[in-house]
């Protein structure tokens, strides 16, 4: 009876979900579904990537928090367009919500939406929003056996990008088993080593996301 | 009609959680809920506090994941009686899951059971289990905004246990914002700081888990 229900809900995300995805090709916007860990560094991240991509094509950014639009006036600051949903509560983004922040955004000759999911390892990557690709961030302070212990969320996603990479010294973090782990579960997954901090490796992201921007228009 | 389904199974949760809290308290077993995100450090945080009051009281540890048994091995290694718990891609444990694993442990004699939460800042803290109370770990690298963005977990939880303080250098944390926050959400809440790598709070967080199992045999 739970499993029966469960599938309704999905089956009904899904055809939203299905709408989202032809409304975005329609108007040939790529959208990537970030996720990853509360305190992974998706918002820190974003608002890199941001500085480094906006000048060169259209953005705008949903975010998803349970409370609070704290990741959505950090956004803002950088002057991009930025729809805030709160799940009161609820522990991922599902293709409805998406479809309602789009009421809210201007997506005339927008290139590319980046959508912040809830902090979460798990939910998130069970419900297809619409998306092109999805992104997971994992820092480094959260350990080696997170790809093993969670695999759907980096076997759903296209990038994986490896965050808080200034800290690894600091660690036990084994970068070899991790990559090997990624390659594993999800064979072909493009791993990134990113620091915020220390600017490390957001050209190389932003130069992927630039891509899948580039091969939505084309 | 969502609504509707979920109360339904919160309610079944809750019965059973019941009958769980009944049978802990007619064994005078503690219970501590372990929560936080994917690697905020509950396993070696969980492995440094039964290397220090194991000798002192009778533990058994219920370990949650999605996958791997990875985290009861390590328990294992600390000669404490484990039991794991798959929830096979579910974000949360559940008060069914736990009376399950009960009946894999050796209860009797048993003064405290840790009962280690799937990586999670949102699910686990909406599903009573039949604990005495709740912990939640935050690590320092997760940022300091967490509190106010996933409160209902910092509202739950007796004690907040503030990790990895050891690399509260390398990041922005505010620690005087978070205790504010944490206060704020749930006055009263007990908030510690710990590192696992320097061995520091840990004393003081064995001493709370100590009073709590004394308050139950009292």
């Amino acid at each position: 009876m739970k499993v029966e229900v469960i599938k309704n809900i999905l089956g009904e995300n899904d055809k939203i979900a299905g709408e989202n995805r032809n409304f975005f090709a329609g108007k040939k916007i790529c959208v990537m579904n970030l996720m990853g860990s509360p305190g992974s560094g998706k918002t820190t991240l974003l608002e890199k990537t941001l500085g480094k991509i906006s000048e060169k094509i259209k953005v705008a950014v949903i975010e998803g928090d349970l409370f609070t639009a704290k990741d959505a006036e950090r956004i803002e600051n950088h002057n991009v367009p930025v729809v805030q949903i709160n799940t009161s509560g609820g522990c991922h983004l599902d293709a409805p919500m998406v479809k309602k922040a789009l009421q809210n955004l201007d997506t005339e000759n927008l290139d590319l939406i980046i959508v912040e999911n809830v902090g979460n390892l798990v939910c998130p990557a069970e419900f297809d929003i619409g998306e092109n690709f999805k992104t997971v961030v994992l820092s480094i302070t959260e350990g080696d056996d997170k790809p093993l212990k969670y695999p759907l969320i980096f076997k759903e996603s296209e990038i994986a990008v490896l965050n808080k990479i200034d800290l690894l010294p600091f660690t036990n973090f084994d970068l070899t088993a991790a990559r090997e782990d990624l390659t594993t579960i999800h064979p072909g997954i493009k791993i990134l080593e990113t620091s915020c901090t220390k600017e490390t490796g957001l050209d190389e992201f932003c130069n992927l996301i630039l891509k899948k921007v580039s091969d939505v228009k084309s």
